[in-house]
């Protein structure tokens, strides 16, 4: 092979090389797409992957919203023929980062020289604050040694680290915060157990979410389905799990929290039993529904984060060896078609029985009008409000968004329809509990795979209502619930979750597993299109 | 272009791609080595930059000691010709991280299939526990606005943050330390001014050392020097600048920890005059040569946070407006051949009378039978040991390699060898006052470029006599020096050093650029070959 500085290539492709890096300083869209092959077998690879064709390439570049300010300090060309060059150009950005990027250049007859395959790695930074608030080398060490021994924990900011304020996803929350004088009861039975926190995560504002969205920190990545939303809102623990950043997200879920992250990002999540792992040193949302749990990429870890943490609950067995599966085929079909598909499919590999039974439980009784989602809904919007109105009134402006929306709407619940809405909660958990008993419901963890980071606010509402009328089944039961990575769709992965009866923490997670093994399918490492 | 999955592929490539793999877990370096075209246009780019040459690849494969556990989980194949195909793999570590490489095949007579160019891309750190120990968004705010806004400061772990603990390069020590209660005097200037705290960063041992080799948390990356050790003891603030990541390095240098650095690094680097930022909060190494300085990208930072650190000190201006610039050849040539050609180029370039002088410090008087060095070196550690003999005494083993020699040489030295140094200092420090006056001695700022990190001990050895021999002249002094971007030599960046009156701190900076700006070249974002 033949080569050498950019004095080596031939004239034209020197002119395209230099006309790619001005119009990427200017964000020329249109000369950028030019510059690159209108081809489907285009590629282009960076930190989050890799992307195949040229229109998948238009829409990352159209989302990106221009790139860092660099300048060329070297070039290496080489030629592979006539018509194939291949250039590796070094960089520096205006932060004083380096980059270094491959660009395979091929000459068309008609359209000149264009980049058929890139690569491209940018500076690393030193902390990625969509997914972190705080980092250690570790922030806590392991009390003693145990079964967590080695493993990582990303602790959501919810929880109480000692010597760490608690900010919740809120800056201005995190400046009026007190230092924590001791560690969260959840987060102590990990590293009394072997693991350490190697830092504070990001959540969603008061983990009043389920997107991931936070306007103060930005959107972690999604390394399952690349520009698709995280999911929230442990969606800072989910991302530096779904990363290989830390083993063990430390999280909370009140409506969906760890559910909808762990089938975003392909991930093992457990919403434990309510009341089964202490709340001490966490920040409230709704405390009727308010449960803590974990997100790992395995089966194995999560049983062994969850043992350690629920040393009197969470242990008793599933009835019968072979649980009892059941699905409800409204619940099930909340969700989108493609959802629905995968569930089957998945439902369909089982070595057990499954059987299909009705809640019921979009019926809306006298005393309250609307569904038991509605009636949810409000319950937890009453008590957030409980939990954080004080603070909102006497710091305005400082939650925005849909979050702050949400909040306000809080606020003019009124006490009588908080109590028509508990009544029909009770009445709902009264029947579900009849109809369901010992037995495990299956349905999927999320009504959607994870939604594009730019989808309009209307597509994210849809979903996230869909969502929540299938998660928050389990928190008016107040029963545990596994997502497994156990269902693949077009658009990326979903959860299959399993809702189990209270205290079957563990062997929710030892069913979820082989539940996994038999479906054959789960974290395939696969990525969104 | 064509392509697809590997299976498009031509079956002779595919077998390479599979055998790469497994050489790669197995870390066999001969098949490796096969399995690269043996040619010095090959090439391999990843996050650390471009390197050049079988050669050059080689011998990074012989000092990377294995790469991560993965498993390939796509790829993409493309053709360019009969005898070149480009692979992109995606893979999975074992710690679940996600990477892409790109190869870039070609077919040779004799030797088949082998890569000619590689593109590589691992799964991304939380946090580089070479460069930091805790990183915050920020760790702490800014107090008030000022010429600092949106400075971002990398603390060395010596300083006192408040709300941390100091750590001092030494995790043993870091365990016993308690939580700072307010911030040191040097890190409440800059954000009085402005800036921010990202976070707290790596030092040598206790800061008696100027390798920047840390055996608990590793030797920081030297992003201006690929494989060469980054310089230290200030290693971690120099890297995190270098790297982009903070713009502000706040360090100390004692004996050279700032300059050689900086040196290494292609940085700017000022160590202040002796007492003129308060020590407060910082914790000592040698008090008598003790100094408080920064790390920046280019002189303009420098001089702001030098600025706003020095209210009532280092203001003087330098004598005449065309500062006397003056060297002397027996502490210049103690530097290598390649580093005084380079010193001697750069004089050559400046627009500015440049006197030769003589200290003559070399020589032995009856009192301290051995050099000006040799005193610096003994009161530097009787001081230390002073400071840190007791924790030491008392935590056996935490200390450990060289700085641990280091003490246990520093606690031998006793009260009349002491006295006799420092009267030897005393002598050599009026003689060059002397001489000096009000000019400004020129010197390189280290013996040489940053050794490779793989360098023998014996070799890190000579260079850091040689470089602490011409260091250590400022800290006598109690002087102020400034490193320059302002040297190349083939090996790397070298810093010209300028140390001027005291308490000329700021006109220093000012004279620094000048002079940046006559020698016509610097910090070029070059990179060892």
């Amino acid at each position: 092979m033949t080569g050498g500085g950019l004095a080596a290539a031939p004239m034209a492709l020197v002119d395209r090389f230099w006309q790619y890096e001005e119009a990427l300083m200017a964000d020329d869209l249109e000369s950028l797409d030019a510059l690159f092959a209108d081809d489907e077998t285009t590629l282009r690879a960076d930190s989050t992957g890799l992307m195949v064709g040229a229109d998948r390439i238009r829409q990352f570049r159209r989302g990106r919203g221009g790139a860092d300010a660099r300048r060329i300090v070297g070039v290496q060309t080489r030629r592979i023929s006539d018509d194939c060059w291949l250039t590796v150009g070094e960089s520096i950005t205006a932060s004083g980062g380096r980059g270094v990027q491959t660009q395979l250049w091929t000459r068309d007859a008609e359209r000149g020289w264009q980049i058929t395959a890139a690569h491209v790695t940018g500076p690393v930074m030193a902390i990625d604050r969509s997914v972190w608030r705080v980092l250690g080398t570790p922030l806590a060490a392991p009390h003693s040694e145990g079964p967590l021994d080695g493993r990582t924990v990303a602790v959501k900011d919810l929880f109480a680290v000692e010597g760490h304020r608690i900010g919740a996803g809120v800056p201005g929350y995190l400046e009026t915060a007190g230092v924590e004088l001791k560690h969260a009861a959840a987060v102590a039975s990990l590293l009394d157990h072997g693991a350490s926190v190697l830092g504070i995560a990001q959540t969603d504002q008061f983990a009043y979410s389920i997107a991931g969205r936070n306007a103060h920190y930005g959107t972690p990545p999604n390394p399952a389905c690349r520009g698709a939303i995280s999911g929230g809102s442990s969606s800072g623990p989910a991302s530096a799990v779904a990363l290989g950043q830390a083993d063990i997200g430390l999280a909370s879920d009140t409506a969906g929290s760890i559910r909808v992250p762990a089938s975003y990002q392909g991930l093992w999540g457990l919403r434990t039993t309510h009341g089964a792992v202490p709340m001490a040193g966490t920040l409230p949302l709704a405390p009727s529904f308010d449960t803590v749990g974990w997100l790992t990429r395995d089966g194995a870890t999560l049983r062994d984060a969850a043992a350690v943490s629920l040393p009197g609950r969470g242990r008793r067995s599933i009835g019968t060896a072979a649980a009892e599966l059941v699905i409800d085929r409204d619940l099930v079909e909340q969700a989108e078609d493609a959802v629905v598909a995968a569930f089957d499919l998945a439902v369909s590999r089982l070595e057990r029985p499954v059987t299909v039974i009705s809640l019921e439980g979009g019926a809306a009784s006298e005393a309250f009008p609307g569904s038991y989602y509605d009636a949810f809904r409000l319950v937890q919007a009453a008590e957030a409000w409980e939990s954080h109105g004080r603070w909102i009134t006497e710091h305005p402006g400082l939650v925005t968004g849909d979050v702050a929306d949400r909040f306000a709407d809080a606020q003019r619940v009124d006490a009588e329809q908080q109590e028509a809405a508990r009544r029909t909660l009770h009445a709902a958990r009264a029947r579900w509990e009849e109809v369901l008993g010992g037995r495990v419901l299956l349905l999927p963890s999320a009504a959607s795979a994870a939604p594009p980071v730019d989808a309009p606010d209307a597509m994210i509402q849809r979903v996230r209502t869909a969502t929540l009328t299938m998660t928050c089944v389990a928190g008016i039961l107040a029963r545990p619930a596994l997502s497994v990575p156990a269902l693949e769709t077009d658009e990326g992965p979903v959860g299959l979750c399993l809702v189990g009866p209270q205290d079957t923490d563990l062997a929710l997670v030892d069913l979820g597993e082989e539940i996994h093994r038999e479906c054959g399918v789960g974290s395939t490492g696969g990525r969104c299109p």
